[in-house]
């Protein structure tokens, strides 16, 4: 399949899912895709992506900011965030780039949210504060057991160590899968589950193909 | 004039301004006073008045926050505040006491937003996140020229180390003042601007007869 490389406009693509099921190597792996297809793509990543947001994440993978509460850290996820998405993200949409970011507004939920017990509410309103009009376009949740998860995610480190929220016991990242999963149920028309146990190269296509259904068939048969 | 104790509901004042304008002693002068009429009084302060949001204060205040820059400032001052209305303000004016606050969100517009930066939308919606249905009823703003403000505020500090915000430039705390002058010019309603040259029993008066007239008058009628 080949596509004009003429969008309207460009795509926001999140990555979401608990530690290990292969967020960024499938990232990786849609952004060479794209990139064949003739579009510009931005790979980006949350915590992170900006100089600012990158100081913030410094701050809260160290787990300097986890005895302050997860309200606290929800608050500083979120100002990561409104830095990235008005310097970065939205910038490059508006010129028509297509953007994949590595987590974003629902590691927030789930990690600070389900888990961290910050009331939906409150959490929604900082996620407006944070995102405004630049909501992702397609949520790929990216699904394995939490604890395939962690053994993937211990093998890559090569003894660097755990960050703040690895660290955490093996329910704390069963709860976030199911949080994940539950974002998912609650807003299918943006998120679609992938089972990240098949092979990188099985995933890798899937996402492509859902991204293709979703985005690029429409343009192909206009292109016609 | 003396007053029925028996307010349909508590209200929320909040007392907002620069360094040294006389913020917590005017605060105590009015609880007192209101004592004296039969409410009950609730005296709190911000950043802090819960055991989070005094965790959250002493971060903040120690200047550790600040190389995490004016956007991340404003999102922990506002996870701070949340905590602080969730637990302590809504629940106090929810049986009927008054809760006097030293500092609220007007102090996250001027001190983050008016001079440090962070755009007022954003703002607007960490507030929102933060404070919910639970506004001030009324807002007195102590104005003082800010050198003299800072000439109070060393005066008392007995040789203690300033804070991260008395530490910065006069120029800043001139600006202060002016951003705490524009809110109330832009909210009238809510806001009243008290000259805080006065002696401190003339500023209580005036306080005082403020209160009165725009809460208790009519109470004070429909009792007679």
């Amino acid at each position: 399949m080949t596509f004009q490389a003429t969008p309207e406009k460009g795509r926001f693509i999140t990555f979401e899912g608990g530690e290990g099921v292969g967020k960024s190597t499938q990232l990786a792996r849609l952004a060479e895709h794209l990139r064949d297809c003739g579009f510009e793509v931005v790979m980006t990543r949350e915590p992170g992506g900006t100089p600012k947001a990158e100081k913030l994440r410094a701050f809260l993978l160290s787990g300097r900011a986890a005895p302050l509460g997860p309200l606290a850290e929800a608050a500083l996820f979120s100002a990561a965030r409104a830095d990235h998405v008005e310097t970065l993200i939205a910038p490059a949409l508006k010129r028509g780039a297509w953007v994949l970011c590595d987590r974003f507004a629902d590691s927030t939920r789930a990690y600070q949210g389900a888990r961290g017990g910050v009331d939906a509410k409150t959490l929604a309103l900082l996620e407006r504060a944070a995102v405004g009009d630049t909501r992702p376009d397609l949520t790929i949740m990216l699904d394995l057991p939490a604890q395939e998860g962690l053994t993937r995610a211990a093998s890559r480190r090569h003894g660097e160590e755990v960050d703040r929220f690895e660290s955490e016991a093996p329910a704390f990242h069963d709860e976030l899968r199911q949080a994940f999963l539950d974002i998912a149920e609650s807003e299918p028309e943006r998120c679609c589950v992938i089972d990240a146990a098949m092979t990188i190269d099985d995933v890798a296509r899937a996402v492509q193909r859902l991204v293709h259904d979703r985005f690029l068939a429409h343009a192909a048969q206009a292109a016609q």
